[in-house]
Protein backbone atom coordinates (compact mmCIF):
# COMPACT_ATOMS: atom_id res chain seq x y z
CA UNK A 1 0.00 0.00 0.00
CA UNK A 2 2.48 2.21 0.71
CA UNK A 3 6.20 3.37 -0.30
CA UNK A 4 9.22 4.15 1.54
CA UNK A 5 10.60 7.16 0.72
CA UNK A 6 12.33 7.68 -2.66
CA UNK A 7 16.16 5.88 -1.66
CA UNK A 8 17.61 8.53 -4.04
CA UNK A 9 16.82 10.81 -1.15
CA UNK A 10 20.60 12.61 -0.11
CA UNK A 11 21.41 11.90 3.14
CA UNK A 12 21.56 15.88 3.89
CA UNK A 13 17.28 15.50 4.48
CA UNK A 14 18.34 14.12 8.08
CA UNK A 15 21.92 15.21 9.70
CA UNK A 16 23.03 13.33 12.80
CA UNK A 17 23.86 15.39 15.86
CA UNK A 18 24.98 15.35 19.84
CA UNK A 19 21.75 15.65 22.19
CA UNK A 20 22.27 16.56 25.90
CA UNK A 21 19.31 14.57 26.89
CA UNK A 22 17.04 15.92 30.28
CA UNK A 23 15.05 13.06 31.56
CA UNK A 24 14.20 13.42 35.15
CA UNK A 25 16.92 13.63 37.22
CA UNK A 26 18.59 11.59 34.62
CA UNK A 27 21.18 13.56 32.26
CA UNK A 28 22.45 11.50 28.86
CA UNK A 29 24.24 12.42 25.63
CA UNK A 30 23.00 10.75 22.93
CA UNK A 31 23.05 10.26 18.56
CA UNK A 32 20.13 11.88 17.24
CA UNK A 33 18.85 12.82 13.93
CA UNK A 34 17.24 16.07 13.16
CA UNK A 35 15.68 17.43 10.07
CA UNK A 36 18.18 19.17 7.08
CA UNK A 37 17.28 22.45 6.24
CA UNK A 38 18.96 24.75 3.51
CA UNK A 39 17.66 27.43 1.14
CA UNK A 40 16.85 26.53 -2.61
CA UNK A 41 16.82 28.96 -5.62
CA UNK A 42 14.86 28.80 -7.75
CA UNK A 43 14.94 29.94 -10.99
CA UNK A 44 13.04 29.60 -14.69
CA UNK A 45 13.98 29.95 -18.08
CA UNK A 46 12.83 29.91 -21.65
CA UNK A 47 15.21 28.46 -24.28
CA UNK A 48 18.77 30.19 -24.46
CA UNK A 49 17.05 32.92 -21.76
CA UNK A 50 19.20 33.45 -18.94
CA UNK A 51 17.52 32.36 -15.44
CA UNK A 52 15.20 34.33 -13.99
CA UNK A 53 15.26 34.22 -9.89
CA UNK A 54 11.90 33.50 -8.85
CA UNK A 55 11.96 32.70 -5.14
CA UNK A 56 14.91 31.11 -2.66
CA UNK A 57 12.73 28.86 0.01
CA UNK A 58 14.05 27.24 2.86
CA UNK A 59 13.88 23.43 2.22
CA UNK A 60 14.78 19.89 3.37
CA UNK A 61 17.09 18.93 1.05
CA UNK A 62 15.66 16.62 -1.62
CA UNK A 63 13.29 15.92 -4.80
CA UNK A 64 14.55 19.60 -5.95
CA UNK A 65 13.49 19.19 -9.52
CA UNK A 66 10.01 18.50 -7.56
CA UNK A 67 9.87 21.47 -5.80
CA UNK A 68 10.88 23.83 -8.10
CA UNK A 69 8.25 22.51 -11.07
CA UNK A 70 5.24 22.27 -8.04
CA UNK A 71 5.84 26.05 -6.86
CA UNK A 72 6.23 27.39 -10.55
CA UNK A 73 3.05 25.44 -11.04
CA UNK A 74 0.89 26.39 -7.95
CA UNK A 75 2.10 29.82 -8.29
CA UNK A 76 0.40 30.38 -11.79
CA UNK A 77 4.03 31.39 -13.35
CA UNK A 78 3.99 28.32 -16.11
CA UNK A 79 2.15 28.38 -19.52
CA UNK A 80 -1.31 27.52 -19.38
CA UNK A 81 -0.48 24.61 -22.12
CA UNK A 82 -1.84 20.87 -21.77
CA UNK A 83 2.63 19.74 -21.09
CA UNK A 84 2.90 22.30 -19.04
CA UNK A 85 6.04 23.64 -21.10
CA UNK A 86 8.61 21.94 -19.13
CA UNK A 87 11.61 21.06 -21.31
CA UNK A 88 13.98 20.03 -18.07
CA UNK A 89 15.91 21.09 -14.97
CA UNK A 90 19.58 21.97 -14.16
CA UNK A 91 21.21 22.24 -11.56
CA UNK A 92 23.86 24.98 -11.03
CA UNK A 93 25.38 26.75 -8.11
CA UNK A 94 24.95 30.43 -9.29
CA UNK A 95 28.20 31.27 -7.49
CA UNK A 96 27.00 31.75 -3.75
CA UNK A 97 25.22 28.32 -2.53
CA UNK A 98 26.64 25.68 -0.43
CA UNK A 99 26.06 22.87 -2.31
CA UNK A 100 25.12 22.16 -5.49
CA UNK A 101 22.21 21.74 -5.94
CA UNK A 102 21.04 24.46 -3.60
CA UNK A 103 20.20 26.05 -6.81
CA UNK A 104 17.60 24.81 -9.59
CA UNK A 105 17.24 26.31 -13.52
CA UNK A 106 13.69 25.04 -14.58
CA UNK A 107 14.01 25.08 -18.12
CA UNK A 108 10.69 25.76 -20.31
CA UNK A 109 9.83 24.88 -24.04
CA UNK A 110 8.94 28.66 -24.12
CA UNK A 111 10.20 32.01 -22.99
CA UNK A 112 10.07 32.68 -19.15
CA UNK A 113 7.96 36.11 -19.07
CA UNK A 114 10.12 37.63 -15.42
CA UNK A 115 7.53 39.95 -15.51
CA UNK A 116 5.33 37.66 -13.92
CA UNK A 117 7.35 37.37 -10.91
CA UNK A 118 7.41 41.16 -10.03
CA UNK A 119 4.04 41.38 -10.18
CA UNK A 120 3.45 38.28 -7.78
CA UNK A 121 3.67 39.72 -3.77
CA UNK A 122 5.34 36.50 -2.23
CA UNK A 123 4.77 36.45 1.53
CA UNK A 124 7.47 37.15 3.06
CA UNK A 125 8.10 35.16 6.65
CA UNK A 126 11.55 36.08 7.20
CA UNK A 127 14.87 36.40 5.42
CA UNK A 128 17.85 34.35 4.75
CA UNK A 129 20.27 35.96 3.70
CA UNK A 130 20.97 33.70 0.09
CA UNK A 131 22.08 30.84 1.75
CA UNK A 132 22.92 28.50 4.50
CA UNK A 133 26.30 29.04 5.34
CA UNK A 134 26.13 32.63 3.95
CA UNK A 135 23.22 33.23 5.98
CA UNK A 136 24.91 32.19 9.28
CA UNK A 137 27.77 34.66 8.75
CA UNK A 138 25.40 37.19 7.93
CA UNK A 139 23.09 36.70 10.71
CA UNK A 140 26.11 36.69 13.10
CA UNK A 141 27.61 40.13 11.13
CA UNK A 142 24.74 41.94 12.07
CA UNK A 143 24.18 40.34 15.83
CA UNK A 144 25.53 41.65 18.87
CA UNK A 145 27.08 38.89 20.27
CA UNK A 146 25.50 36.89 23.82
CA UNK A 147 27.13 37.73 27.18
CA UNK A 148 28.25 33.80 27.68
CA UNK A 149 26.96 32.06 30.27
CA UNK A 150 24.76 34.41 31.16
CA UNK A 151 21.75 33.49 32.21
CA UNK A 152 21.91 30.54 34.11
CA UNK A 153 18.66 29.00 34.94
CA UNK A 154 17.65 25.75 36.84
CA UNK A 155 16.06 22.86 35.09
CA UNK A 156 12.92 22.96 37.33
CA UNK A 157 11.74 26.83 35.59
CA UNK A 158 12.55 25.44 32.04
CA UNK A 159 10.57 22.47 32.79
CA UNK A 160 7.74 24.37 34.22
CA UNK A 161 8.30 26.83 30.49
CA UNK A 162 5.28 24.37 28.71
CA UNK A 163 2.44 24.78 31.25
CA UNK A 164 3.07 28.21 32.26
CA UNK A 165 2.79 28.60 27.68
CA UNK A 166 -0.38 26.50 27.64
CA UNK A 167 -2.33 28.59 30.83
CA UNK A 168 -1.98 32.04 29.06
CA UNK A 169 -2.59 30.65 25.72
CA UNK A 170 -6.39 31.39 25.31
CA UNK A 171 -7.36 31.21 21.65
CA UNK A 172 -4.61 28.21 21.19
CA UNK A 173 -7.21 26.20 23.13
CA UNK A 174 -10.54 27.06 21.02
CA UNK A 175 -9.19 26.78 17.46
CA UNK A 176 -5.73 24.53 17.38
CA UNK A 177 -4.64 26.95 15.00
CA UNK A 178 -2.10 28.71 16.52
CA UNK A 179 1.34 28.89 17.14
CA UNK A 180 2.24 30.50 20.33
CA UNK A 181 5.65 32.39 20.96
CA UNK A 182 6.43 32.85 25.04
CA UNK A 183 8.95 35.44 26.72
CA UNK A 184 9.90 34.41 30.34
CA UNK A 185 12.41 35.97 33.16
CA UNK A 186 14.68 33.93 34.12
CA UNK A 187 12.45 33.05 37.62
CA UNK A 188 9.74 31.75 35.23
CA UNK A 189 7.36 34.59 35.19
CA UNK A 190 6.05 35.63 31.84
CA UNK A 191 6.67 38.64 30.27
CA UNK A 192 4.22 38.43 27.14
CA UNK A 193 3.07 36.00 24.82
CA UNK A 194 1.53 36.52 21.52
CA UNK A 195 -0.10 33.92 19.12
CA UNK A 196 -0.72 33.86 15.16
CA UNK A 197 -1.43 31.19 11.99
CA UNK A 198 2.27 32.14 11.38
CA UNK A 199 5.48 31.08 14.01
CA UNK A 200 6.73 33.65 12.85
CA UNK A 201 4.56 36.47 13.54
CA UNK A 202 3.88 35.43 16.62
CA UNK A 203 7.68 35.64 17.57
CA UNK A 204 8.01 38.93 15.87
CA UNK A 205 4.66 40.15 17.69
CA UNK A 206 6.39 39.43 21.44
CA UNK A 207 10.03 40.64 20.70
CA UNK A 208 8.04 44.13 18.67
CA UNK A 209 6.15 43.85 22.82
CA UNK A 210 9.93 44.25 24.14
CA UNK A 211 10.81 46.73 21.50
CA UNK A 212 7.74 49.15 22.43
CA UNK A 213 8.85 49.61 25.43
CA UNK A 214 12.24 49.57 24.88
CA UNK A 215 13.71 46.79 26.84
CA UNK A 216 16.20 45.07 23.87
CA UNK A 217 18.45 43.57 24.07
CA UNK A 218 16.77 40.67 25.78
CA UNK A 219 19.52 39.38 27.53
CA UNK A 220 18.31 37.92 30.50
CA UNK A 221 15.38 36.86 28.63
CA UNK A 222 13.90 33.19 27.91
CA UNK A 223 11.56 32.09 24.79
CA UNK A 224 9.51 29.42 24.13
CA UNK A 225 7.59 28.40 20.84
CA UNK A 226 5.23 25.95 20.94
CA UNK A 227 6.34 24.18 17.63
CA UNK A 228 9.57 23.72 15.87
CA UNK A 229 12.53 25.39 15.51
CA UNK A 230 13.50 27.30 12.07
CA UNK A 231 16.74 28.87 10.90
CA UNK A 232 14.60 31.68 11.36
CA UNK A 233 13.62 31.67 14.65
CA UNK A 234 16.37 31.32 15.81
CA UNK A 235 17.73 34.30 13.81
CA UNK A 236 15.04 36.28 14.81
CA UNK A 237 15.94 35.69 18.58
CA UNK A 238 18.82 36.29 18.25
CA UNK A 239 19.00 39.68 16.72
CA UNK A 240 16.69 40.37 20.16
CA UNK A 241 19.26 39.54 21.98
CA UNK A 242 17.65 36.26 23.47
CA UNK A 243 20.32 33.80 24.69
CA UNK A 244 17.82 30.53 25.29
CA UNK A 245 15.58 29.56 22.79
CA UNK A 246 13.33 26.60 23.79
CA UNK A 247 10.51 25.23 21.19
CA UNK A 248 7.95 22.17 22.13
CA UNK A 249 9.17 20.76 18.80
CA UNK A 250 12.38 19.75 16.68
CA UNK A 251 15.06 22.12 15.76
CA UNK A 252 16.32 21.92 12.18
CA UNK A 253 20.37 21.41 11.57
CA UNK A 254 20.10 24.97 10.31
CA UNK A 255 18.51 26.12 13.31
CA UNK A 256 21.18 24.38 15.43
CA UNK A 257 24.06 25.23 13.92
CA UNK A 258 23.06 29.03 13.47
CA UNK A 259 22.76 29.02 17.34
CA UNK A 260 26.37 27.06 18.08
CA UNK A 261 27.71 30.00 15.96
CA UNK A 262 25.69 32.84 17.62
CA UNK A 263 25.94 31.64 20.99
CA UNK A 264 22.58 30.52 21.72
CA UNK A 265 21.62 27.87 24.33
CA UNK A 266 18.64 26.02 21.96
CA UNK A 267 16.50 23.44 23.91
CA UNK A 268 13.71 21.49 22.07
CA UNK A 269 11.63 18.79 22.62
CA UNK A 270 10.63 20.51 25.98
CA UNK A 271 8.12 19.02 27.77
CA UNK A 272 7.04 18.57 31.51
CA UNK A 273 9.13 15.94 32.10
CA UNK A 274 11.90 16.74 30.34
CA UNK A 275 13.81 18.27 27.25
CA UNK A 276 16.89 17.90 24.49
CA UNK A 277 19.86 20.93 24.54
CA UNK A 278 21.27 21.30 21.40
CA UNK A 279 23.73 24.19 21.87
CA UNK A 280 25.13 25.82 24.32
CA UNK A 281 24.16 24.30 27.17
CA UNK A 282 26.28 26.00 29.56
CA UNK A 283 23.36 28.70 30.35
CA UNK A 284 21.55 25.37 32.26
CA UNK A 285 22.11 23.87 35.73
CA UNK A 286 22.90 20.31 35.20
CA UNK A 287 25.51 20.17 37.92
CA UNK A 288 23.89 17.70 40.04
CA UNK A 289 23.70 15.69 36.86
CA UNK A 290 27.08 15.48 35.72
CA UNK A 291 29.09 11.97 36.79
CA UNK B 1 1.76 34.17 36.56
CA UNK B 2 0.25 34.19 33.71
CA UNK B 3 -2.34 37.04 32.18
CA UNK B 4 -4.85 36.56 29.71
CA UNK B 5 -4.62 37.71 25.96
CA UNK B 6 -4.79 41.54 25.37
CA UNK B 7 -8.45 41.89 25.82
CA UNK B 8 -8.38 44.78 22.88
CA UNK B 9 -7.29 41.84 20.87
CA UNK B 10 -9.87 42.49 17.97
CA UNK B 11 -12.61 39.43 17.29
CA UNK B 12 -11.31 38.72 13.77
CA UNK B 13 -8.10 36.76 15.78
CA UNK B 14 -10.51 33.79 15.80
CA UNK B 15 -14.08 33.36 13.43
CA UNK B 16 -17.30 31.47 14.06
CA UNK B 17 -17.90 28.45 12.01
CA UNK B 18 -20.13 26.03 11.05
CA UNK B 19 -18.67 21.89 11.33
CA UNK B 20 -19.97 18.96 9.54
CA UNK B 21 -18.50 16.59 12.17
CA UNK B 22 -18.41 12.94 11.93
CA UNK B 23 -17.67 11.07 15.00
CA UNK B 24 -17.85 7.47 14.19
CA UNK B 25 -21.04 6.78 13.35
CA UNK B 26 -22.14 10.02 14.58
CA UNK B 27 -22.66 13.12 12.44
CA UNK B 28 -23.17 16.40 13.77
CA UNK B 29 -23.84 20.16 13.09
CA UNK B 30 -21.49 22.63 15.09
CA UNK B 31 -20.63 25.62 15.24
CA UNK B 32 -16.76 26.04 16.00
CA UNK B 33 -14.16 28.62 15.60
CA UNK B 34 -11.38 29.47 13.86
CA UNK B 35 -8.35 30.93 13.70
CA UNK B 36 -8.43 34.26 12.02
CA UNK B 37 -5.39 34.51 9.26
CA UNK B 38 -5.48 37.63 6.67
CA UNK B 39 -2.43 39.91 5.47
CA UNK B 40 -1.03 42.51 6.35
CA UNK B 41 1.42 45.18 4.66
CA UNK B 42 4.18 45.99 6.54
CA UNK B 43 5.35 49.28 5.50
CA UNK B 44 7.81 51.79 6.99
CA UNK B 45 9.17 55.51 6.49
CA UNK B 46 10.82 58.39 8.03
CA UNK B 47 9.60 61.81 8.35
CA UNK B 48 7.71 63.17 5.06
CA UNK B 49 8.89 60.20 3.35
CA UNK B 50 6.74 58.22 1.38
CA UNK B 51 6.14 54.63 2.97
CA UNK B 52 8.13 52.19 1.64
CA UNK B 53 6.74 48.25 1.37
CA UNK B 54 8.80 45.91 3.26
CA UNK B 55 6.65 43.18 3.44
CA UNK B 56 3.61 41.28 3.14
CA UNK B 57 2.66 38.75 5.72
CA UNK B 58 -0.43 36.60 6.45
CA UNK B 59 -0.84 37.21 9.90
CA UNK B 60 -3.60 36.45 12.58
CA UNK B 61 -5.39 39.61 13.25
CA UNK B 62 -4.00 41.80 16.74
CA UNK B 63 -1.02 43.26 17.89
CA UNK B 64 -0.23 44.71 14.51
CA UNK B 65 1.76 47.24 15.81
CA UNK B 66 4.13 44.87 17.18
CA UNK B 67 4.25 42.61 14.55
CA UNK B 68 5.46 45.52 12.36
CA UNK B 69 8.02 46.67 15.10
CA UNK B 70 9.03 42.95 15.39
CA UNK B 71 9.55 42.70 12.15
CA UNK B 72 11.66 45.48 11.22
CA UNK B 73 14.04 44.51 14.47
CA UNK B 74 14.85 41.34 13.87
CA UNK B 75 15.08 41.86 10.15
CA UNK B 76 17.66 44.31 11.18
CA UNK B 77 15.81 47.09 8.83
CA UNK B 78 16.05 49.31 11.94
CA UNK B 79 18.45 51.96 12.57
CA UNK B 80 21.00 50.51 15.69
CA UNK B 81 20.20 53.14 17.85
CA UNK B 82 19.65 52.75 20.86
CA UNK B 83 15.77 53.74 21.18
CA UNK B 84 15.21 51.73 17.98
CA UNK B 85 14.03 54.89 15.97
CA UNK B 86 10.13 54.41 15.89
CA UNK B 87 8.33 57.88 15.82
CA UNK B 88 5.14 55.58 16.23
CA UNK B 89 2.51 53.83 13.91
CA UNK B 90 -0.10 54.55 11.62
CA UNK B 91 -3.07 52.02 10.12
CA UNK B 92 -3.50 53.10 6.52
CA UNK B 93 -5.52 51.18 3.58
CA UNK B 94 -3.55 51.75 0.67
CA UNK B 95 -6.80 51.47 -0.94
CA UNK B 96 -6.94 47.64 -1.87
CA UNK B 97 -7.08 45.75 1.73
CA UNK B 98 -9.91 44.37 2.99
CA UNK B 99 -9.80 45.78 6.85
CA UNK B 100 -8.14 49.34 7.65
CA UNK B 101 -5.70 47.59 9.92
CA UNK B 102 -4.07 45.43 6.95
CA UNK B 103 -2.07 48.01 6.39
CA UNK B 104 0.36 50.00 9.07
CA UNK B 105 3.11 51.94 8.36
CA UNK B 106 5.71 52.20 10.88
CA UNK B 107 7.12 55.52 11.27
CA UNK B 108 10.94 56.45 12.32
CA UNK B 109 12.31 59.25 13.66
CA UNK B 110 15.22 59.22 10.56
CA UNK B 111 14.99 58.37 7.22
CA UNK B 112 13.87 54.54 6.32
CA UNK B 113 16.46 53.27 3.84
CA UNK B 114 14.52 51.41 1.15
CA UNK B 115 17.68 49.68 -0.40
CA UNK B 116 18.25 48.21 2.96
CA UNK B 117 14.52 46.19 1.61
CA UNK B 118 15.62 45.35 -1.90
CA UNK B 119 19.13 43.90 -0.73
CA UNK B 120 17.56 41.43 1.69
CA UNK B 121 16.09 37.98 0.23
CA UNK B 122 12.75 37.57 1.86
CA UNK B 123 12.36 33.92 2.09
CA UNK B 124 9.02 33.21 -0.72
CA UNK B 125 6.50 30.89 1.66
CA UNK B 126 3.66 31.16 -1.14
CA UNK B 127 2.17 34.37 -2.78
CA UNK B 128 -1.07 35.76 -0.87
CA UNK B 129 -2.09 37.78 -3.91
CA UNK B 130 -2.42 41.04 -2.25
CA UNK B 131 -5.02 40.84 0.04
CA UNK B 132 -7.41 38.30 1.54
CA UNK B 133 -10.67 39.28 -0.27
CA UNK B 134 -8.47 40.24 -3.33
CA UNK B 135 -6.46 36.59 -3.10
CA UNK B 136 -9.47 34.72 -3.31
CA UNK B 137 -10.81 36.79 -6.54
CA UNK B 138 -7.47 36.12 -8.03
CA UNK B 139 -7.06 32.53 -7.17
CA UNK B 140 -10.51 32.10 -8.43
CA UNK B 141 -9.33 33.22 -11.98
CA UNK B 142 -6.24 31.47 -12.38
CA UNK B 143 -7.91 28.41 -11.53
CA UNK B 144 -9.84 25.90 -13.36
CA UNK B 145 -13.42 24.90 -11.70
CA UNK B 146 -12.95 22.12 -10.08
CA UNK B 147 -15.51 19.46 -11.35
CA UNK B 148 -19.10 19.30 -8.63
CA UNK B 149 -19.23 16.36 -6.68
CA UNK B 150 -16.48 13.72 -8.29
CA UNK B 151 -14.87 12.19 -6.47
CA UNK B 152 -17.30 10.95 -4.00
CA UNK B 153 -15.74 8.91 -1.47
CA UNK B 154 -16.44 6.72 1.43
CA UNK B 155 -15.72 7.74 5.21
CA UNK B 156 -13.92 4.80 5.98
CA UNK B 157 -11.18 5.55 2.80
CA UNK B 158 -11.30 9.68 4.38
CA UNK B 159 -10.68 7.70 7.90
CA UNK B 160 -7.64 5.16 7.07
CA UNK B 161 -5.73 7.97 5.50
CA UNK B 162 -4.05 9.32 8.76
CA UNK B 163 -2.87 5.83 9.49
CA UNK B 164 -1.66 5.51 5.73
CA UNK B 165 0.37 8.54 5.47
CA UNK B 166 2.44 7.84 8.67
CA UNK B 167 3.21 4.49 7.77
CA UNK B 168 5.01 5.92 4.18
CA UNK B 169 6.64 9.28 6.60
CA UNK B 170 9.97 7.45 7.05
CA UNK B 171 11.99 10.51 8.49
CA UNK B 172 9.19 11.85 10.26
CA UNK B 173 9.43 9.03 12.46
CA UNK B 174 13.12 9.70 13.47
CA UNK B 175 13.30 13.77 13.41
CA UNK B 176 10.09 14.81 14.23
CA UNK B 177 10.63 17.64 11.99
CA UNK B 178 9.00 17.12 8.86
CA UNK B 179 5.68 18.51 7.70
CA UNK B 180 4.07 15.97 5.14
CA UNK B 181 2.38 15.61 2.31
CA UNK B 182 0.58 12.77 0.69
CA UNK B 183 -1.58 12.39 -2.42
CA UNK B 184 -3.89 9.64 -2.37
CA UNK B 185 -6.37 7.91 -4.91
CA UNK B 186 -10.37 7.73 -4.50
CA UNK B 187 -10.15 3.99 -3.19
CA UNK B 188 -6.68 5.49 -0.53
CA UNK B 189 -3.84 4.04 -2.52
CA UNK B 190 -1.07 6.00 -1.80
CA UNK B 191 0.08 8.18 -4.89
CA UNK B 192 3.11 10.07 -3.35
CA UNK B 193 4.25 11.57 -0.25
CA UNK B 194 6.73 13.95 0.55
CA UNK B 195 8.49 15.93 3.54
CA UNK B 196 9.94 18.98 4.14
CA UNK B 197 10.59 21.16 6.55
CA UNK B 198 8.21 23.78 4.90
CA UNK B 199 4.31 22.49 4.68
CA UNK B 200 4.21 24.34 1.38
CA UNK B 201 7.51 22.69 0.17
CA UNK B 202 6.02 19.55 0.93
CA UNK B 203 2.99 20.06 -0.62
CA UNK B 204 4.75 21.40 -3.84
CA UNK B 205 7.28 18.69 -3.71
CA UNK B 206 4.30 16.19 -4.40
CA UNK B 207 2.62 18.40 -7.04
CA UNK B 208 5.86 18.78 -8.94
CA UNK B 209 5.95 14.99 -8.83
CA UNK B 210 2.56 14.80 -10.78
CA UNK B 211 3.26 17.87 -13.10
CA UNK B 212 6.51 15.60 -14.27
CA UNK B 213 4.50 12.38 -15.19
CA UNK B 214 1.48 14.77 -16.49
CA UNK B 215 -1.27 13.88 -14.61
CA UNK B 216 -2.60 17.29 -13.79
CA UNK B 217 -5.28 18.45 -13.45
CA UNK B 218 -5.50 15.96 -10.06
CA UNK B 219 -9.51 16.19 -10.40
CA UNK B 220 -9.51 12.30 -8.56
CA UNK B 221 -7.06 12.52 -6.32
CA UNK B 222 -7.22 13.42 -2.38
CA UNK B 223 -4.60 15.17 -0.23
CA UNK B 224 -3.80 15.38 3.10
CA UNK B 225 -1.54 17.11 4.97
CA UNK B 226 -0.12 16.67 8.71
CA UNK B 227 -0.63 20.22 9.75
CA UNK B 228 -2.89 23.01 9.30
CA UNK B 229 -4.58 24.44 6.78
CA UNK B 230 -3.46 27.94 5.60
CA UNK B 231 -4.48 29.98 2.71
CA UNK B 232 -1.60 28.81 0.35
CA UNK B 233 -2.35 25.06 1.09
CA UNK B 234 -5.88 25.55 -0.36
CA UNK B 235 -4.60 27.42 -2.92
CA UNK B 236 -1.60 25.32 -4.00
CA UNK B 237 -4.16 22.50 -3.95
CA UNK B 238 -6.80 24.31 -6.38
CA UNK B 239 -4.07 25.32 -8.68
CA UNK B 240 -2.85 21.68 -9.08
CA UNK B 241 -7.18 20.74 -9.38
CA UNK B 242 -7.12 18.87 -6.37
CA UNK B 243 -11.30 18.99 -4.88
CA UNK B 244 -10.55 16.81 -1.51
CA UNK B 245 -8.03 18.37 0.57
CA UNK B 246 -7.59 16.93 4.46
CA UNK B 247 -5.49 18.06 7.52
CA UNK B 248 -4.48 16.14 10.59
CA UNK B 249 -5.22 19.71 12.19
CA UNK B 250 -6.97 23.00 12.29
CA UNK B 251 -7.83 24.76 9.35
CA UNK B 252 -7.73 28.92 9.20
CA UNK B 253 -10.73 31.04 8.49
CA UNK B 254 -9.29 32.27 4.81
CA UNK B 255 -8.48 28.43 4.23
CA UNK B 256 -12.20 27.71 4.42
CA UNK B 257 -13.70 30.92 2.58
CA UNK B 258 -11.01 30.27 -0.35
CA UNK B 259 -12.61 26.15 -0.40
CA UNK B 260 -15.82 27.55 -0.31
CA UNK B 261 -15.06 30.01 -3.46
CA UNK B 262 -13.35 27.20 -5.42
CA UNK B 263 -15.84 24.32 -4.76
CA UNK B 264 -12.96 22.36 -2.88
CA UNK B 265 -13.75 19.63 -0.03
CA UNK B 266 -12.16 20.84 2.66
CA UNK B 267 -11.84 18.58 6.38
CA UNK B 268 -9.81 19.00 9.29
CA UNK B 269 -8.94 17.42 12.35
CA UNK B 270 -8.85 14.08 10.79
CA UNK B 271 -7.84 11.29 13.09
CA UNK B 272 -8.40 7.80 12.76
CA UNK B 273 -11.98 8.11 14.36
CA UNK B 274 -12.94 11.04 12.93
CA UNK B 275 -12.73 14.21 11.21
CA UNK B 276 -14.42 17.62 10.37
CA UNK B 277 -15.54 19.05 7.25
CA UNK B 278 -15.63 22.95 6.91
CA UNK B 279 -16.69 23.33 3.34
CA UNK B 280 -18.81 21.07 0.43
CA UNK B 281 -19.13 18.04 2.33
CA UNK B 282 -21.08 17.20 -1.13
CA UNK B 283 -17.75 14.95 -2.05
CA UNK B 284 -18.30 12.43 0.82
CA UNK B 285 -20.91 10.15 1.39
CA UNK B 286 -22.82 10.73 4.58
CA UNK B 287 -26.01 9.33 3.18
CA UNK B 288 -26.35 6.57 6.58
CA UNK B 289 -25.70 9.10 8.83
CA UNK B 290 -28.45 11.48 7.41
CA UNK B 291 -31.79 11.69 10.16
Amino acid sequence: MTKPLDPALPIRHVTPTKVVAVRGDQLELLDDLVVGEEPLEIRAAGPRQQPVSVAVTMRTPGHEDELAIGFLTTEGLLHDSGDAGIAGVEYGDPGYMAEPDDAIVVRLTKRFDASKVAQRNFVATASCGICGKASIDSVALRCEPLPKGIPFVSRSMILSLPERLRDAQAAFERTGGLHAAGLFETDGRLVAVREDVGRHNALDKVIGSRVKVRELPLWDRILLVSGRVSFEIVQKAAMAGIPIVCAVSAPSDLAIRLAERLGVTLIGFLRDDGFNVYAHDGRIDLRDLMG
